[in-house]
């Protein structure tokens, strides 16, 4: 394989090849490890404005409309504050210790929303004691304890729409369905949720719905039909000013996908909103933070075991969780294009566990080398937020680039 | 349900109800938590020794052994301090952070084993500076490489003898199998291996295998064959003195399972190399850990979504992984016992992902209220060492009771 002129799938302006060299917003990966070592995150705080920005640029097709930035996906303080400073742009929170990052980080009540479950009493007072944040209730029983610390607030109520979404159909990644889960509220209770706000005086505000994780372009027909069957709830709330579509927008993951159209994307939303005086709200964690994010390893290993080459790394799934758990796709890519022909590999961490393997039967250069630092793309999101220090190989750092 | 004469499946001594109050370790468990709140993981000292006690005791029909506690399962530092203090045990680590550790608790190089894969050059010069930590090698690249940094160490060589073992044949606890894993060094390679470890004058006297977690009764017949295909291994090793059969002795983890046979594992241990002057090592981590723990959340939410009952807990899957991503049964239990009818209900956290279910359509009590502590069972071993702060919901105490 000669350094290539033809782009890679994921190559773009922020993350490509240069003369064979990786570079990722505007440095090459080779000089930002020099600072660093490995295991590193890198994120590109740039990246995320952007893909903040294109999303504000399709939803004015809509008019009033509220982005939430879903930080479970990314809560690295710097990129929070980042995302502060540069974008007209809130965030979902989903715990009180995520709420008290959120202000720690410089956001203000009216630039969050809080949509979370099985919340405990202690959530809810601090919710009654910050009336200006946008919470979405997602059961009866939210509702009442809600009213034991406060009266006459402002609510959403998330609603369960009974219909599901996610990348590939994938099951994990679908918060609703046939089998009823835990979030929100479905029709059999939705009529005794809107008695019981009124008793207690809330003034139900918002309806609020996420229904899965990842949809791409060939689900927007799926999109549209679950957006339909929220007209039911809508209909039923006097004082709406708000829908929130919770997040779920997804990213490319391999040569197969392609970039969500944000175009076709607004023109559902359109179709089932406009004219309604409604502000449109929306809440991606991935959609922002995923492919503005690399996680970069060092091969330690590489060794031929019966009739497979493996190359180990160092670093394991409990740092980006997805591909072993989630099955989601995880390309690695060099750091410096190799003039070599190709051979299957499969890449391992160092995880004392069966399932570590970050890629199996991958296609790489043959010269791969002990020492040689590789690249894990789309690790902005949901990586370094669920990592864990499991067999204490929990040790990485984590880096904004501005 | 009145208070149950009949002891449950799990009962035992130092777990069980007492006139329709759980006890655990000698105390109740509404007593432990007016000190800690929830969400808190309690962990039984004694019933840690006596899991070790146990094993030395079958062990010792065998002649000459040790017993290496796997800390990845629980590194809690009381819990290693109590275990130093307490047993004739010694600790496997698989890192330099768990090494650390084990330093840092009490033990002494001579009671170390390590055992890691995708090792670097970095951990490779720590086990040089400590040659007295008995260091399995999981590969060439290992045994190559450590002769960067010493030689005439002794050394061990984990072997991969091409069979796997799991509990109820889950595929995600086997380690070995038709499908080649990272983990030791495969016929194919062994010869190699046996040669550069020759070249370096590194000495031999130990071979590893670990193929599998939690295997119950059924599965020694399994276990044998395993042990069969190890001679091939151990006839080509002249200085060997030591032969360390991992880990992997199960617990039951729900009605259907019984406690593993010990005489029988034993047995089963000693048709194999009884008179061959050889030291028998064991590493066990669950069956140290995992039924002396208990973690305690509590209900927040209990209401019925369509059909379903929900009842929703403090806690969720980044507390304890096993349940949601490994398939592991999981056992909730009430901590007092209620008169009352049973009914089916689903358990749920509180993160914002569809898979964060503790247990589907588990027959509990009907009375079942919002703030009633909930018990689960057997979270004493790959629970808190998994944990996450995903959501920033990783708040939890951990405590030892001794």
């Amino acid at each position: 394989m000669k350094p290539q002129n033809k782009r890679l799938w994921w190559e773009r302006q922020d993350l490509c090849y240069q003369d064979g060299t990786l570079f990722f917003a505007g440095k090459s990966v080779t000089d930002l490890l020099r600072t660093t070592g490995t295991p590193a995150f890198f994120y590109n705080g740039k990246r995320m404005l952007q893909n903040i920005g294109r999303l504000h640029k399709a939803l004015d097709q809509l008019g009033a409309h509220k982005i939430f930035y879903a930080i479970k996906a990314n809560r690295f303080a710097p990129v929070l504050t980042h995302i502060k400073n540069g974008a007209t742009c809130g965030v979902d929170v989903c715990s009180p210790g995520e709420l008290l990052h959120a202000f720690s980080c410089g956001f203000s009540c009216n630039e969050i929303s809080y949509t979370a479950n099985s919340m405990t009493d202690a959530e809810l007072k601090l919710l009654a004691d910050n009336p200006d944040v946008a919470l979405n209730c997602d059961s009866l029983s939210t509702i009442r304890r809600l009213a034991k610390f406060c009266s006459h607030r402002r609510i959403g109520i998330r609603v369960n729409p009974a219909m599901g979404i996610g990348y590939r159909d994938n099951e994990t990644l679908k918060y609703s369905g046939d089998k009823t889960t835990k979030f929100g509220i479905y029709r059999e209770q939705f009529d005794d949720a809107l008695q019981l706000a009124e008793k207690h005086n809330f003034i139900v505000d918002t309806i609020h719905f996420h229904t899965g994780c990842g949809y791409l372009n060939n689900q927007l027909s799926l999109f549209s039909e679950i957006l339909d069957a929220t007209h039911w709830f809508l209909d039923k709330v006097k004082d709406l000013a708000f829908v929130n579509l919770g997040g779920g927008l997804g990213v490319p993951h391999d040569i197969d996908d392609k970039q969500l159209d944000l175009d076709a994307w607004v023109s559902v939303i359109n179709s089932h909103f406009s004219g309604k005086g409604i502000t449109i709200c929306v809440e991606p964690g991935d959609y922002i933070a995923k492919d503005s994010g690399i996680l970069v390893l060092e091969v330690n290993t590489v060794e031929k075991k019966r009739n497979t080459d493996f190359v180990g790394v160092n670093g394991g799934f409990n740092l980006a969780i997805e591909p072993t758990f989630y099955g989601l796709p995880c390309e690695p890519v060099v750091p410096t294009q190799k003039i070599d022909k190709m051979k299957p590999v499969t890449i391992v961490g160092n995880i004392n566990e069966s399932l570590d393997v970050w890629k199996d039967n991958f296609s790489m250069p043959d010269q791969i080398e002990e020492g040689d630092p590789l690249v894990f793309i789309n690790a902005g999101g949901y990586a370094s937020s669920m990592m864990s220090n499991h067999c204490m190989r929990g040790q990485v750092s984590e880096n904004l680039l501005v």
